[in-house]
């Protein structure tokens, strides 16, 4: 068994030696750019973890996991197009870089490198994986579409929301944790388990990501209050409107919209809000129950105990439980 | 064995019985819209008919015939987007319809759709169809890259152009030949000559479109001229440049910008160039060569030549030379 940091070097190491093609040069730089300090690498290193429960061969997960890191790195390259996002990690995005027509046609081709990625699954294993691949992926696109129909949706209720987010994030990672394990050889009770519990994973995930937008460590070098200045539906802004006054609704649609108060006016006026009907004791409530019962459902596993260690470990630092 | 009117009727007929989702309507109805009334089903087609070659339970090639064809369509809803392009096959366009993220995302799980049906390739022969298709699709998109690098780009050789339409076009018709002819059983030996058969009838069939988009019917309901008027490097374009004097170069390569003349008189005075070169006969010639050299593939194919009379005649209807 391998710790997560060593997964991920692991994995890091890997991607690093593989080869593209040179040319056309417009159409594969930006899929080498995008690659490239490519961010927690979570997605892989769940996949790869959830394989070491069962196995420790672990070379033999890495071809799916690859292909799940490159897809999930091709709809952050479709994603940006669409939210006209000029920055990705800290970096130009591919579409500030390069234009929308390259950013597109790039990120098509990458999603066909993600499959052929794919091809390095053993048969006997490839046509279940390859029917969980595209079940994910299909379910990330949905995700996204229903979170650009909020953006013009007057009302959004929480059942809607966590079912965008458990599409757009928490299947993919629901996705990467089968197919770990599945290449390992679990049976259909263990990887029944998996599911939910990534599932879990995945929306404690996203509703700590919404979290950090409005409450993180400015030192951490992000910016606060992006999603409140873009008017974004995000699990705070939803779970507070429907605990607000009329009054404050009306505050919470529109102050995004004022011309005549600064950013950090903005910020702190939704927030007052926020606060006032305990918007963020509410999400990190939610967080809570999402790892406990996710981690209940590890418990529940046909393995002993000591081989969940690192799996257990690594979710919990994902929501900031552990370092 | 089916003939080729045949066979379109089942495909047509097993396409119409596919079900998608109905949520997110935004995501799917796009697909649903471009994937009815949609042109000549040619490389499903190809495909049926490569199976039909070596086997006549046809039903088992479809999954596959769909998967393509599916991927065919997202190539045209994402090239939409690429080139501007508000019409197709007399429709408006999706992007045109929905607007470039609907077409974007719903491009993508089109394609990941392509994907699901590749799922129904039997478990024996999923790992060859897959990389197959992967191969193919990646160089789609290559070709696709190609052809708008060509359009900043102020010399195009014709080895490059071949090149060019050899990735855009004829790989997918190759790969639809040869996933058939897999499907069928046929042997290694025969899988790379049906490759090279398909890869001439692919440019052949672009030359030809290439020629019809300048020496059209315009009875045929489709505008003359339009490749002239953008300016666009077509193999006429090409050949004439190459056998052009200087003067004559000059006006190719700029009568598609003046605002002086009428569109009319932009085609003629092209077209009197294209003429005064035989651009025209050079066209026609490597069609001819290209047709000849696919039929003559054909016949070394180590079955009854019974066998190969419908590919003969749908492979020939494709340039005009039959019905």
């Amino acid at each position: 068994m391998n710790t997560p940091q060593q997964i991920a070097e692991i994995f890091e190491r890997h991607l690093s030696l593989i080869n593209m093609p040179d040319e056309p040069q417009r159409l594969y730089a930006p899929i080498r750019y995008s690659l490239a300090e490519g961010g927690k690498r979570m997605r892989p290193v769940l996949a790869m973890l959830a394989y070491n429960i069962y196995a420790d061969d672990i070379q033999r997960v890495l071809p799916a996991a690859v292909a799940i890191e490159v897809f999930h790195n091709f709809t952050l390259l479709h994603d940006d197009i669409m939210d006209n996002a000029a920055v990705r990690r800290g970096r130009e995005s591919v579409f500030a870089k390069w234009g929308s027509n390259v950013a597109i046609l790039s990120g098509d081709v990458m999603m066909i490198e993600a499959y052929r990625h794919l091809q390095g699954v053993e048969a006997k294993y490839l046509p279940s994986v390859f029917e969980r691949f595209n079940a994910m992926a299909a379910q990330v696109c949905e995700g996204q579409q229903y979170d650009m129909d909020f953006e013009i949706q007057s009302k959004v209720a929480v059942a809607e929301y966590m079912n965008m987010i458990e599409l757009k994030t928490a299947a993919l990672l629901a996705g990467s944790v089968v197919i770990g394990a599945t290449l390992a050889g679990a049976d259909e009770e263990d990887l029944h388990k998996l599911n939910k519990f990534a599932i879990e994973v995945g929306l404690a995930f996203q509703l700590q990501d919404d979290l950090l937008d409005s409450y993180g460590d400015e030192q951490l070098g992000k910016k606060i209050g992006g999603d409140i200045l873009e008017g974004k539906k995000t699990y705070l802004m939803i779970i507070s409107l429907s605990h607000a006054t009329e009054e404050q609704r009306e505050v919470l649609r529109s102050t995004h919209l004022r011309t005549d108060i600064t950013d950090e006016q903005k910020i702190a006026a939704v927030k007052e809000i926020y606060d006032a009907v305990g918007a963020r004791q509410m999400t990190e409530q939610q967080i809570s129950v999402r790892i406990s019962r996710a981690l209940a459902i590890l418990d529940t596993l046909s393995v002993p105990q000591s081989r969940l260690e690192y799996m257990r470990s690594y979710v919990e630092s994902l929501v900031g439980r552990k370092k």
